[in-house]
Formats: C-alpha cells, sequence, structure tokens
C-alpha cells in the first residue's frame, strides 16, 4: 500500500510502497478514505526539536482519519467489514489506575496512533477493536476526519457548565473554532474570542463570535471585562498555548470561574496565583485528548443532528500524493484544516 | 390602586380597589407592566381543592410579572426607581439549614407572594429587595412576566448535563414547551416530546421537538426505545404530573440517565424500583422552584442573546379587567400563556 | 475439583466432583481460599421464587471470595500466579453504551459470575483477567472474600458527599453494617441506624450507631427528625428493601438531601412523590454493584488503612463441605456473614 | 472597653480605651471570650510590606474569636442575647454575581472585619447577623476561637473527594494541621505530610501523618512517588504558598488528581502547564476563606461528634494584655495557635 512516512531523523517525509498491516486477534484494519493533518504532524513533517525525541524513524505518520473497516482479527466483535469508522487514536494500557478509574484518556503508558506506532496517512491503518467509532451515515463524510480535534473542543467545552454562561476562547486555530461553535451549540450566552491572524478572525465572526479581539490592537483584558459589567467571563477556553495569552486569560476570568488549558506552551509560564487563582477561587483543568468514549457518544450526537458546521474549516483537499503542497499551505499560515485522501478524491 | 382578588373560599375572583403597599425599608415597590397567568392561579380561581387549605382570602393572586420600580424602602441600595424588573416570588426565610448552605429555593418556611401574601395581578406589588431581578432592555418586555415558569424549566434543564445527550420531555405545557426550546438551545441531540392535547402537540413540532409522541396514539415506551436503539433516552424531563407518564419516563430512561421531576401528581404513584431506578443505577431529582439565583443569572444571560423564542407561547394578551375571559381561555384548555395588563396595555 | 451445585430446579444443593474449567487467552483460574454466602445464594438455595427465572441449572453457584492465582491465559499480562486476589464478579460486555461512557456497572448484558456462570463455590474459578483485583497483604486475608458487598456499601456511600453530613441507614444485615462502618470511617457526623433483629441491633451499636431505632418500638420519623432539630437527615443509605423503611426514609430525609436505594423491595412501592420529593428537591440514586474500578481502589485504600473491622460481621467459617449447616445458620436469621473454605480452614 | 488597636503605620500595637461599638439594626454586639491570632495579624502586628497598603489605622484587628451575645440590633431574629456564638468574618456585599449565585466566599466586595473595620482583640465586637454561627454546647469553648482557619481547612478538604483517597499536605502550620486531622477523619487512606521546622514535623506525626517529610533532608517528590507505587498521590493540599513546594506539589500528583492551593506564595510562581497540569489532565481550586455556609455546617458537625482534637495545636493562653507576650512566642516560629483572652483567662 502507499504511506506517507517519516523515514529518517530530517524535514519532510516520502511517499512509499510498505505492505498492508497484520492484524492481531483484536485488530481492525481500515481502509483509509479521508485523512487530515494536525499541527502535530507539521511539527514531525518540519522536524520541529520538539518532535525529536518523540519520533522513531521509520514511521507511517497521520492520526484523524475516517474510512471504512476492510478486514477485522479473530475476536472482533462489534466491528464489521464495511463500516464506515473513524478511531480514537490515543491507545490506552488497560491496567493503571487512570485506566482502572475511567481515565483512560490520561493512561500513564499511552501510546498515540501515529506517533507510537505507524499512522493513518495510508491507504490502511490498523486499529484496536476498542478504540473504533462508527460513524452515521446522516454525518458528512469528511467530517469523520476531523474528530480527534473536534473531540478535544468537545472535551474542553463540555468540561464544565456552559449553557446560560459567558465564554472566552483564546486562540482561533482549528480546535479554537471548533470550540466556539460548540460553546454556541450549547448555550453559552457570549462567546468573546481572541486571535492575531486575520483569516482566523474572519473565520471566528463567521461562525458566531459574539466580538473578535486582536491583542495586537486591542486591549483585550479590559474589554472583556467591560463587556461583561467588569465582571470577567464565566469560562475560559485556552487553545493558544501562548503564555501571554494563559495570563490575560487568567485576569478576564471571573472570580468562581472556570480556566480549561488545553493549548500548550513552549515554555513554563510564570502565574500570580495569589491574585488569579486563590483570592479568586477559580478551578483550573488540565485537557487532553479525549474521554474514552463519553466525548465520543456525545460529539457524534451532536453531529448527527446538525449543530456544527465543519466545512468553513476545511481549506482544502488533496490526493495524499501531493501531500507537500499540503503541507505547505499549512506552513503559510493560511489554512485551517487540510484533508488528504491516500485511496483518491471522492467523487 | 386595582387589584384582582380572592375575596372569599368560593370560585371567582373580584376586581377591587385597594390601598397601595406600604413599603418596609428593605421592599421595593413595583409598578406592574405585565403579568402572567399560572396554572396554580387557575386552581385559585377556580377553587379546586388543592387550593383550598393554602389560600386564606381576601388576597391578591397572581406570583408571574414584571414591571417598573416606583419606589424603594429606606434601607434598599442596589435596586432605583424607574429600573425594569422581575421577580422571585418565593421568599426564603435566610435562617434555616437549606438557606444557610445555599438551597434558599427549598427553605424550610417558604412564602409565595401571589399565594401567601399579596401578589402581582394589581397595579402595584410589593417585593423584598433581594428578589428583584433586573431585566436587560434587549430582552422583549412581556418574556419578563414569563420568567417564573421559564425559571422552572431552566432550573430543570440545567439540573445536570445535556449537551449532546437525548432527552425526553412529558407533558407539553407552558413550562413543558419551554423545557423542549431549553433543551435544544443548550445542545439536546434530540428532543422526544409526549403531549396528548393537539394545540400542544403543534406547539411542541413547532418549536423544535424531534419527534412528538401522543399516548393515546403511539406506543410511547416502545417508540422512544426503538428511536434510540433500544437504549432509551440520556435524560427524562417530567412536566405533567400524571401518574402515567412517570412510569412511561422511567421505562424509556436509559440505565446511568436523569430523571427529573417537576410536574405534580395528584396522587401517590407507585414504582417499580427495582427494575426502573435501582438496576439501571439512575438518578432521580425533585425540582421545584428556581435556583436563587443562579437559575435566574443563567436564564437572563439565554433570554438576552436571543437563545429561545417565547412569542408562539403566548395566547392572548388582556387587560386586568378582563380576566373572567382570560380564565375561561385557560379553563377552555385551548390558550397557553395568558397575559394581564393591570396598568393598560402595551401600545 | 469440588464444586457446590444447583443441580435442579429444587430447593438445597449438591457437592459434585467436577473438571477444573478450562481458560481461555485472557482467563485467570483462582484456586479459592475463602468464599463467602451472600442473601442471593440463599435465595438460590432455598429456591425462592426470584431464583426461579433467572438460574440454569446445573450451575455451580458462589459469587464473592479471594483466593491464589492458579494459572492465567496466553494473554493475560497484569495478573501472575501465586498472586493474592479477589475479583469483581459481574462481567460487563465492553460494547454497549454502558459500557463506552464508564458505567460497566449497569451495563445492557451484564453477566454474574455464580449466577449466570459457574460461581466461587468451588475449589476454583475461571475469572475473566480484567475482573481480578489483588490484595494488598496488608489487609486480613478473609477480607478478601468480603468485597462484593463491601463494594456494594463504598458505591454507596461514595455516591455522594458524607463528611460532616447527619446519615440514616436503614436496614443492618451485612451491607448496611459496612455502610454504617464507612459512614463513620467518612467523616459522616451522625449515623442513625433503623433495623428490628436484635443482634444486628447490638452489632449496629457495637460499630458506632449514634443511635439505633427499632421500627417496631420507636417512632422512628419522629425520633429522627428531633435529633436533627426537626430538619431530617442529610442523606439515607436504604439497605433494607421493605417499602415500609423506604417510605419512613423519604420522611426522614431533609430537604435537598440524597437517597441512595440499594435494598430491592419484592414490590412496587407507591410513593408521595409531591411531597417527599419535588417539594424538597431531593435527590435519589439507584444503587447496583460496584464501579468498576473506582469503588475498588477506595474500598482497598480503607481496608489497607484499617479503617474498618469487619471481624465482628463474621459469624461463622466452615469448610465448603459443611455447607448445609452454613445455610441453616443463615436461613435461622442469626448470622451476619458465613464463611466457606473450600480447599480446607486456614491453620 | 478594652482593645488592642494598630494605632499608627508603624510596628507594634497599644491597648487602648474605647467605647463600645454602636449597633445598626442587623447588627449583633458580643462580647469576646477567646480570640486566636491568626498569621495575618502577626504581619499586621509587625508592619509587613504585604499590609501598609491594607490596613488603615487606627484599626482594632483580630478576626478569629468566639464569645457570647450581648446584646442584638432592632430587626435581628434569629440570634439572642445569651448565645454562644462564633463568626464569619468575610462580609459578603450580597449583591454582586457571586453573592447572588451562592459563592460569597469570593464577594467582589469583600470586608474583613479586623481588616477592613474593627475586629475582635477587644471585650466587644460588633457582627452582622447573617455573618453569627451559633456553638453547641459539646464543643470545648476554646475551640470556638479557631473556627477561621479551622474552615479553611474543611473548605479545602471538602472542596472534592477525600475518602478512600492519599493525600499529600504541604506546609503543617495550624491550617495544614487542621487539614491532616480533617483528611484522617474523612476517609483520606494515607496523609503524607511536608514540612521544614522540627515542632510542625512532631506535630503531623502526633496528629496522624503517615509519613512526614522534611524536604531539607528527603527527596519528597521521588520518596511520595514510590510510596504510591510511582503513580503519585489522588489529592495535594498546598498550605505552604512556597513556590518550590507548589512546583513539587504538581509533580506528586497523580495525572487525574486535585490539587487545592490555599498558601499565598509572595510572588510569581513559575509552572510547567504542559507536563504537570495539561498532559496530566489535573484540576487545580483556588481556596479561599469558607464557604458561606456550607463549610460552617460541616465544620461544626464534625466538631460536635469529636472527630477532631485541636488541643495539641494551642500553644499558649493568655490575657489579652499580655498579647507583646503573645506575638513574641509567634515571632519566634514556635507556637501554633497563641489564644488571647480580653475579659479574662477562663477560670
Amino acid at each position: 500500500m502507499k504511506a506517507l512516512m517519516k523515514t529518517r531523523p530530517a524535514a519532510g517525509a516520502e511517499l512509499c510502497e510498505v505492505p498492508i498491516p497484520e492484524l492481531a486477534s483484536h485488530d481492525v484494519l481500515v481502509e483509509v478514505r479521508t485523512a487530515s493533518i494536525c499541527g502535530t504532524d507539521l511539527h514531525i513533517y518540519n522536524w520541529d526539536a520538539s518532535m525529536r525525541n518523540r519520533i522513531k524513524p521509520p514511521l507511517i505518520f497521520g492520526h484523524e482519519f475516517c474510512g471504512v473497516v476492510a478486514r477485522v482479527g479473530s475476536e472482533v466483535s462489534a466491528v464489521h467489514p464495511s463500516d464506515f469508522v473513524s478511531a480514537e487514536m490515543h491507545v490506552a494500557c488497560g491496567h493503571c489506575l487512570q485506566c482502572r478509574v475511567g481515565q483512560q484518556h490520561i493512561c500513564q503508558n499511552l501510546q498515540i496512533i501515529g506517533i507510537d506506532r505507524d499512522g493513518c496517512f495510508a491507504q490502511y491503518v490498523k486499529i484496536p477493536e476498542s478504540n473504533i467509532w462508527p460513524l452515521d451515515s446522516a454525518i458528512p463524510a469528511d467530517y469523520g476526519a476531523v474528530l480527534d480535534p473536534l473531540g478535544n473542543a468537545v472535551h474542553t467545552v463540555l468540561a464544565g457548565e456552559i449553557a446560560g454562561l459567558t465564554v472566552a476562547v483564546l486562540g482561533c486555530g482549528p480546535i479554537g473554532l471548533f470550540a466556539l461553535q460548540l460553546a454556541r451549540a450549547c448555550g453559552a450566552s457570549a462567546v468573546y474570542a481572541v486571535e492575531v491572524k486575520q483569516p482566523r478572525i474572519q473565520l471566528a465572526r463567521q461562525l458566531g463570535a459574539t466580538v473578535v479581539f486582536d491583542p495586537n490592537k486591542d486591549d483585550v483584558v479590559g474589554a472583556i471585562r467591560a463587556a461583561t459589567g467588569g465582571t470577567g467571563v464565566d469560562v475560559v477556553l485556552e487553545m493558544s498555548g501562548h503564555p501571554q495569552a494563559i495570563r490575560q486569560g487568567f485576569q478576564i476570568l471571573r472570580a468562581g470561574g472556570r480556566m480549561s488549558l488545553l493549548g500548550l506552551p513552549d515554555q513554563r509560564v510564570e502565574l500570580d496565583l495569589v491574585n488569579d487563582v486563590i483570592f479568586k477561587g477559580i478551578t483550573v483543568q488540565g485537557i487532553y485528548g479525549r474521554r474514552m468514549y463519553d466525548t465520543w457518544y456525545r460529539m457524534l450526537a451532536l453531529l448527527k443532528v446538525g449543530a456544527l458546521n465543519l466545512e468553513p474549516l476545511i481549506s482544502a483537499r488533496l490526493p495524499l500524493e501531493n501531500y507537500a503542497q499540503a503541507f505547505a499551505l499549512l506552513n503559510a499560515g493560511e489554512a485551517c484544516k487540510v484533508l488528504l485522501y491516500p485511496n483518491g478524491l471522492p467523487k
């Protein structure tokens, strides 16, 4: 089969011909229809410092996809050939404390398909049965390729109360834009978005942000405090990973509010714990992955009912062979989500 | 001032001329712009058995309204003349355990304005400062008159998780219809409504019910189980008070689900606790009043952002003098909410 | 191996010689050191009506035990021969909605070892790897045989807040007595016990009940209301299954309190939902099984630290061969927990 | 009356003769029996930098006490002369969002008696009726003087689950020692304490710490990880305010755990949000004051039942006149809690 591989510890990737994966008894082989490129994939492609200790070439990367079940292992019972599916790409060990008490998303021995083992930028990908999630035919097919980042957003938005509350979304990359839409769909009474890049500001407006603030031009803290009568917002969803945004997030959060951190800063962050956390009695949540599989259940239900319009976030659709063009679009900073088709573009 | 009073222990009511209420130091006098008739008011008017021990004539009844502050007591600081306001009509004692631990809505010594003391079917009504809630000018004025029942619905819908979940609303009177809309606005993935009366069935469809079932025609339990793949719904909101509906509600609820009971059955109800509650590991909530004032905060935020369209539920608008016509409309079972204007119809 | 079997649909049981179970790849074979008799086992032995449709002879019954791992299946990785273990005997399907969202204890396809398949009243029992729980050597060995009912109690007590709260335990059978001790160990400020049988009343007093009430002699509702200043208790743990006790439980619960139902009434129960549930704004929880495996984690931690003294609840220790004597003790209503030793009494 | 006052912006204090406070209609005058010195009082006495902008002399300081009601204002209904009481010294405004939604402890306009207005280092103190909490005669009288810091500990310990969980308490000053005892009384399965001062290490051992670690001698992170099988503790209660302890706290917390921050660092703290918060999916809580009045209700219930032994924490008892000796003891770092008696030592 064709597969996009990181063949050596350097920038770039290679389209290779490799054998279709062998299945163990609980594995499922999926023919990949649509794959999607994550920010992490861009780091892998560019061979950024953060990936050099994690990725062990040769590796087929890619961890966002949907496709059709081609074959199942001998003990698989709940998944069947021809099922249209996506998958949770975080594989939990099942034995650590976290796995035993229902927190598999923070398993102590977590492995990620497409990072720690071969992923989905290929014609076929091997997935453990337990990680497969079937897709309802009412959901647009390509939406199934972005459930990993959409699930991040669902996990974040639903990690606390949201209905009838004011929300700030810091950073309007794909996950921030998903979160913005989700917050609206789940009854947030106002969603203030913060973003610096012009195309993302436009998308945030288009997708329903109450106001979009640009920290390069606006006094974000002052403006959001003013918009909330001086009180601050009930919920901050931090999707940017920028230390300055994180600190501003603490300042615009109301006493008693919720701060959900998903964006990954590339350095330590200095915080005013006394005034921003303790005296204000707030709750800070670290958010990682997706809850297995509560997040998936509710995400798919929201998609099935048409609560979300993901189409505006899809910037380009390309055959897998055009991967270089895809990564170039993302490196240029213009694209939001770029889809790849290892088995040909849809008709 | 003009006031609609229950003057004696018998059916009917009288429009009387009475003095404007005197204010104590923490009281607020509100000029009533719009009042709304509750099902309880209809029981009072008809002098139904359930009200005979509770209501002590003479009494100005009515407990749903909005209006303009006319005057404030000597120690009132947060409410000002000319403020446009509504009010929580449940007055908590402030001293019992429930009041001390943030559960004033189930105060042991609760008094209700319009039931236990003079209410709002009058040109003016006296309200303790703490119970006043200011209304944003972005909210349609008459919506302020139905915040009591809307608050019941908000309290019920937000008493647990709702986003991305399947919901059944049993009974589509005003509170059921509010709950239906709220559930949709807060991200419910499906809302199955159950109702027997044709006009309410139409309203439920119009307001976004996924399917409306009529227990006189449909196999409600079978149909809702089928619609949820045999699993049952995640959440049941019981607004009917009918014993049969309550029992069906337990049957259509999935194991691990939430059953929120707000409708008041007029008799004891026999339940299969083993199969419907214990083996299924469900949670049953008794819902009463509105949380003071978390419910109000979130309700007003949802209204301000335009998440709810209440206009279709308003069946008639009449001057207070036409009260007999108003109660006749409700007794005929055709009307949903009927509004009364003690100081004249709006222009 | 020796095994106590239900060989036909009639009262009694037979000690049989049967083959040691074969293991599938994910199974574990445990040599049973101590087994314990549940109330359900007594119903099976007596062939009570409630069991006749559920139990399909021939069956080795028994579902409370601890022992030493004798052998493991080919794909077992986290359990090893010689491990001293107990097991969760509820086997979840892993595929239904409840299993997928972390509620395996209310799996739609639950099977119980010792009810739906061969159990632990035998020299060896076969258990799926995922259901094995290792036992710390600091815990008295026989305690490992009563983790199933102790886990019911842990699940119930920890299903809501308990520290600094007043609690009533209705019914002081083994699970009620466990719950009483647990509530004290977890900071309950008062534990009122309700029980009719004299030996259990004595045990409840010995194990720390604040007061024990006998409904045949005491005005339970009046006394508990008086003891709580008229307010009622914060938490009711219903372990009796008696309709009258359940109704009293609702009456002694304070507005805003928690009612956790575990005892199984043998008939439908008529409830005053309006006054006892809705106006009081309470929460009612159906409790079944044990949370997998949050309950186990916390239960074992509490045992390891010596928070619980289970010895007074163990009424007799007998070799498996003396099963008739064991069941007779329980039928006489004098015994609390009776232990059976399929591989000989401990030295 | 005699009162200990901060008369000017400099170190020290003066014992003055001042008029007994006048009461407004909702005020209560309490004759102070026992007062207690907080760490904040020491900062005020020493005129440390942190207090210079907050304290406006002349001021009677002191905010931990119990006493007997001497007189009540004209509209006070729930407090009576001769009641033995303590009080919540944080006075909430009642009007801000936080006050309206049940979070008065983080009121936007909070005033503290003894900081922002005259306090309890005097023969009498004036308290708003709503802030008075009656004391049961079963509770040792002097315990009533330390409910402010004990309430901090109760608020912290009960801010999440604690029963059956492993806990680390960082910093064994009075609040840390209270928290340690509370965690044990509420079912924590292990409580690891971290402290540098020898007398506090001794007290921590005496009060039930599983192990006490001294960061000057022990590898705290390594030792606690080892003690928890490499997983880390379920709950960290941060009472020290030391940046290094805070960072270590994040390292010893297990993925999915709870970090409750109460200690106030005197500088910004640099955190590794990616590895210590986000990837681990933990929850961080800022803890301030006491929940009004849920914390009080449960604290008093725990005290009434004898769950806590506070006597070992009381280092000295002195008449108010000996205040200089009291502050000297605390400045020497040897004392834990020092009690002052404005109306004479108890007989």
